[in-house]
């Protein structure tokens, strides 16, 4: 397939351009009789919009969805639940200079190359428009989880090189960067203040936390749970790594040192992140992403238009100088698609 | 599914527990008409085999692999290629101990959270042993690639805190640790060495280059190349983050460093490791991978018992201190999987 | 999955209740840079809508189709096509004594069972409706076939009985059965409307020729091309059985009267309906549905209630006494489908 | 994918060619701890093997199964179950003959213009040796459907135009054609050794009815119960068509004829074969396929050879005059497939 679905069980296939008529998603296997409408979705969505505050891009995307099937008189009927946002405040001038010319940084290039033709106007399909069709549908996925116990939480850990020194759970809605550390995070948006003056951007690190996994859940041994968060994640437009636990940290660890021992109250430490053998252990899921700096910069950089020749370019138009915040969201989306996705796999199992 | 195939138009799926009569792997939608043999893909089971060195398990698996169908007179035929590898020199009474107890670091726990049942010999299903089938179907992969002009080519970067220094590619294959750093390998060799004396393990970081790959590969927006890669990454037992590029670093570099320029003769730097918007670039693909501690270490250890009684633990048996030597030809082969089934799946687009 | 998806490399994804916002379909594997608009879509859609002529309802469900994505500058891009339609002339109270008793030969009873919940209005998913959504994205396979040089064509070959003597494809859009004989057409017409004074329905049988279609499609040994035809034939919710070339009559041939001969100018005849082993070879391909006669009548009949007790039931609303004539661009638009997925599944094996 | 494998949440992969090493099964998504052994499995492939009677071919093919994986002290550990049949009794100089010539009736001339290679000996992939796998697979679904109470019984209802009279389910395998009425099957063994004194063949029709499976099961819209039963069936290579319940028949009836009408104690008929809408009545599921005659006959043929150049053919060997007494446990084993992995599908959503 084309790559436009995710999840074996529980799925997601996603459409639209950041400047067509509408983005939007169907989730397919939803269990019947749940409770869901358009307010619990649009919270999320709401987490992801652009506009939010000083660090985040001025542009008003209406995020506003609409439930196009899959519900009936307030519950999920087991059909494919559709989700639809039309794309409004399109200036499609702002992107004359982009139709001729590849941005650094950005998928231009990649998506001529690949398809032959391409739609320039704000990125296209490789968007982070596109995002907003995944945190929709793991709104539903959310929705199951919490029917399961689970719990989701993603954060900011750094950016720009400054990194938080606590863990304060509940400063993170509380802070334009949605870090863990109320300190940390006002000279996180000083930095990106600084930085969107000078037209530059930097990137960071999301962390991710899952609670209430039971253990034995994932796939051995090719679908591992951490595989496929690690796919869901590598997903996301801005993503260049992940790490489970001890994570890189690892690699210069003992054996004896890295082993989570166990005793009669359960694991004594956590470095495998929650997941040995690709598998729950029932600890805490823990992961962290490294988020590379925003591509749309307006400093002048060299690059080449469709006929190879050389000009320089800056790329104006209204962008995020540090997509951190916002992609918060979209990860632990991504993250609960994965893990009712795999709910149901172990249902299908064992059923 | 229950994870056991990996791949779209081109998958394998692998069966076999290490103690059981075989292990093997089924490669569906192979090229026809490509010449193929037994030697070809032994070559390849041959660098992963246990006992090629001083550092490596002296336990000797015959991993003397026979291909079951799919061939016909030296050419694929385009029906499955089934592969198996018998298994042997089992010694049952060596796992004796772990029968009942769960050893740190290793699946027998999550596994018997997940299924209610264990196989307990040797890890079951869970053992690295899986491996060999990878390789077996890899090696049929890389044959495809072989037509394509492409490459890929992994390498140990660190062991045990000690860091290569430099690339030397040709020195790869001739050091017991498959480092890219003859200088370094020799003190890789040992480091091992040392810890196999105490009964300890330790990780290192493995790196991975792929060449020839035309821009253009790479399946947005889920089944990004990068986030394919980091799947089959993640789904190799010891495996605990990965990092395209700068990776990690990105997260603290500025969009105006980060941003691969171009200029008429290409990119003027590869921090996208080769992969943007999911898509390749044409440039050389690169990531690392963590590679955990081996987990079987005869250090005394704490544990439970599957009654939830604590107990010490020591995993005698015949081990790899560092899995890293190892681990290098699971990774070429989960990479050759990845790039030739994105190769049918851009084929079927176009075609 | 949970069955709204068809295709492995082509696919297609349905949404959509008869009376819930919209109904929909995301068409994922587009070939790229492909000339396509809503007028090449819409064309097909007239043809299924319902109120085409006396024989057919005469609800106005307004099947004004809307791309939402995938099409930029009148080209395919590769990416999703997402095709949508509002729903409209809903008359919910015409419904209101369905809301609790159970349709004879309806997915009432079954729905309610399988989902524990039901969205009883117009037959929610189990409408008719939702076969819309499949002909737009048959309408975008149409499309690409055609320049493989693949014709489609189905047409009534009997109805209540009444079968066509003579195969005259010009006829087919001519009468208002689409039957391949305007002789017999005319008696099919007046049958239909002699049922439906009384309020009784009749079926039929439908015929599909698939033309240009070169020697070597189909995938044995599961994804045979009839074994995918017969899945997508029987997925529309009226068909009762399928039979390919000489079908249920090859059951009292002899071998020597049954396999097609050939000679050098190729096959002496057609018994295989132009499929043998599952693949192609280079014949018409010809296969016949049975359709049953309409669930909605308005004859009295006996069922049940939600509460188990019996009364009896009178489907008035406006229905087709006989559903032929609208399931013909519903069996091509399958056909359409089942072609272009195969065509890419064996362009990613030879790729 | 390459189609050679079937399900999606309890899946089959088969592999092997009739005169390759072996040909076998791995059937993955299996439910953990239940109790099965080779007997078990062994007694449905004895139910398929060649040289039962009179009316099978004297080949003999040793069936003799070996399970490989996934089977721990006697019960299923949920991880991939691979079961091989090594090949024997291979005569291929008794294939000879048609290395360059095409049989008619057979895949030879569609699998070169599909593969542009082909495994001549005994048909290769295409010959009816792949569905002991089949068949070793269904062995394990039908294990896990005793348990939900599940039965499925497929038997001979018409050989060459001798149709049974009676229903007579003890009769059924205690005469060697496996047809439902032991005074036709007398006919039918008559009619079939008469074929086979003139090296002719017949076909006919086989009966499959499954008992026990609660109303529910079915995936709407794409994967109806009915269509995967009909596609599981179609993939069987000699059959040309398939129908439940009224079929074909359904065509010439009143929809108030045809409709199973309800009453408190249940349904008042089974027009439907137990399935609306693609999920179980509840009822009994009825389906009938149509079997071609075998295309093996020694009776001369015209054909042409690779080169295409006229030539006459006589297929020896050794074969079945009529295949349906060994296609009876192989429609029970895609059965029971088929219903299996519903079952997981159900479970999944409901999970």
């Amino acid at each position: 397939m084309a790559g436009n679905t995710y999840g074996e069980m529980f799925k997601i296939t996603t459409f639209g351009e950041s400047h067509g008529a509408a983005v939007g998603v169907i989730v397919d296997g939803v269990t019947p009789g749940v409770e869901i409408d358009e307010t619990y979705i649009q919270r999320q969505m709401d987490r992801r919009k652009p506009g939010q505050s000083s660090v985040t891009t001025p542009r008003k995307e209406y995020d506003k969805i609409q439930i196009l099937s899959g519900v009936f008189e307030g519950r999920t009927t087991g059909t494919p639940l559709a989700i639809m946002l039309h794309n409004h405040d399109m200036n499609p001038s702002a992107y004359d200079d982009i139709q001729h010319a590849f941005r650094p940084g950005h998928a231009d290039f990649t998506y001529l190359q690949k398809y032959g033709i391409r739609d320039y106007r704000g990125s296209g399909r490789a968007s982070g428009r596109e995002t907003a069709a995944r945190v929709a549908g793991g709104a539903v996925a959310r929705k199951l989880l919490e029917s399961r116990g689970v719990q989701v939480v993603a954060y900011t850990r750094e950016i720009g090189g400054i990194a938080c020194q606590t863990f304060d759970e509940e400063a993170i809605e509380q802070n334009a960067v949605r870090a863990c550390d109320p300190i940390a995070s006002a000279e996180m948006v000083r930095k990106i203040e600084q930085l969107a003056l000078i037209g530059d951007s930097c990137g960071g690190i999301v962390e991710c936390r899952i609670r209430g996994v039971n253990p034995g859940l994932g796939e051995p041994v090719f679908d591992k749970l951490d595989a496929e968060l690690a796919k869901a994640m590598l997903s996301i437009g801005a993503v260049k790594g992940i790490e489970f636990g001890a994570g890189f940290a690892a690699a210069s660890m003992l054996g004896s040192e890295h082993n989570d021992a166990m005793s009669s109250s359960g694991f004594l430490s956590n470095h495998s992140g929650g997941i040995i053998g690709g598998i729950s252990t029932g600890q805490e899921i823990v992961f962290r992403i490294s988020v590379k700096p925003t591509s749309s910069i307006s400093v002048p950089q060299r690059t080449i238009n469709v006929k190879g020749e050389e000009q320089e370019i800056k790329t104006e138009g209204r962008h995020d100088p540090c997509i951190c915040p916002r992609i918060v969201p979209v990860v632990e989306a991504m993250a609960c698609l994965v893990l009712e996705d795999h709910y149901k796999r172990q249902a299908a199992m064992l059923g």
